[in-house]
């Protein structure tokens, strides 16, 4: 039941996911192969990471075929339409947050399942959302994005720890994960429109 | 019987990639043991994260030794006598271009023994080809050669892509392996050859 | 027995490996979250590479809370008393080569206690000791120090190595895990007070 209502919101998280990585991969001058490789990257390195971590092997990102074409299938119309996405980043940052919305719940609640305590599922919830970025960043030599701004990673942190939470007060699961998805997305929506910002140590550059 | 068939070109293979991981290495002025990490990463890091994904744990490349044996000697020899390795580098191009159609082929099929399906079986006789020239890169803050030229992940690919369909229609192991390798050694060479090579994207680098 | 004896020193090279983490961190001017995750990253990616690749899953960085409660606590501190940390730097670096001690002698053990042979233990317990520095300097899209400089993996290897020997040899535990501890240490910290170091191949930056 539940993994149906989740099949269709996960593969778009992973199309959208799958969009940022194939631009970053344009944007760098990659081939076209490199350019797959960014966007199943970005879009699956999340989830697989959890999935070595919690012990679920082969993780879902190889197990099921249709992650890959999908991951595929973005990196491939980003590539030839570089410009129509490009004018459509404001919808694809909305998607984006959607996508993070869904992942850090569904990672966090497959991490219970998995046998994980609270503090690792909310961990695992994050790790989901922001890992798939953060390999991209590093496949091009750049500091991932998330380590350096914007309420990204709190936002799926805090999406994560409300599930953890109702599911050790014993809630349903549905609610749960509406609640939980809908705490990130509203946190990610407002950091996009108001620049909310996590905040920098200050530090002089001679040392 | 295919295991031992395989474990002499296997070793040849890692030494031939500890090479190319060595040889960065020293480019990049790397003291002796990042040398020689460097050339275990290039050789082994493929099949490593493949195993990881695949739940074959330990990994091959820690529960022989004599695979971090190989590495090493590969890494102290290019560490001494760099430039005798440099002479030979039109050799260990088509040293590499055999290492990467055995690892292809072999990671396809160890995949598919470990219940994988087709598409997932491709992808990871495809990443243990090219997954260590990808960490080795990474080690030393460079976006991977592999995902801006030359048809060198795609020969991977499609060696390994011939195993898996071979293996689906019934045909028998030795033959199907050495036309897997065969297709992908192929391939490489006529890139090194006649640089073939991918697509980019056009990008201003303006925006 | 063993576990309790091993369990404070554990939490507390977590939490001064978090520290240089999180140095590093403030240095590249990343946000409290982004400092966070390099603490983490320096004090238990070691440890969780290790686990994963010996199939001690879900690996002990996420099984057991405390690892991330410390190094969030180191994380936080250095994040907002920078100078103070920076002052104490000499005390830090000792404290470090204690960590780096502890963990490869602690990795060695439990790589062997998890079936691995002679040669892949004393890896794994080296990796215990760096891989989280490693994964920390990748973050920031830089080459780990560990591959350019000192006697830094070296000690560890010793270590570990002078462990597994003596756990062939058939000795008890505790003695084994002080000596081979002490030997880590005090090649450490030689390198530290003399600057030894390994040597680098000499490579004109023409070619």
């Amino acid at each position: 039941m539940t993994s149906w209502l989740l099949y269709i919101p996960d593969l778009v998280g992973t199309f959208v996911f799958a969009i940022s990585g194939a631009m970053l991969g344009v944007r760098r001058q990659l081939d076209l192969f490199g350019v797959l490789v960014l966007s199943f990257a970005a879009a699956s390195c999340g989830g697989l990471i959890r999935d070595l971590i919690i012990g679920a092997v082969p993780p879902a990102a190889f197990a099921d075929w249709r992650y890959v074409a999908v991951s595929c299938a973005a990196g491939v119309i980003t590539f030839y339409r570089y410009a129509l996405i490009e004018r459509l980043q404001n919808p694809v940052q909305v998607f984006d947050a959607m996508g993070l919305a869904l992942f850090c719940v569904a990672g966090a609640l497959k991490s219970l399942n998995y046998g994980l305590g609270p503090v690792a599922a909310v961990l695992m919830g994050m790790l989901t959302g922001i890992g798939g970025g953060i390999v991209r960043d590093v496949l091009v030599a750049e500091v991932p994005r998330v380590l350096r701004s914007e309420l990204y990673a709190i936002a799926a942190l805090a999406g994560a720890a409300l599930l953890v939470t109702g599911k050790w007060l014993g809630l349903p699961d549905l609610p749960l994960m509406a609640a939980g998805a809908g705490l990130c997305f509203f946190l990610r929506f407002m950091a996009i429109r108001h620049g909310w910002k996590l905040p920098v140590a200050r530090y002089d550059e001679d040392s």
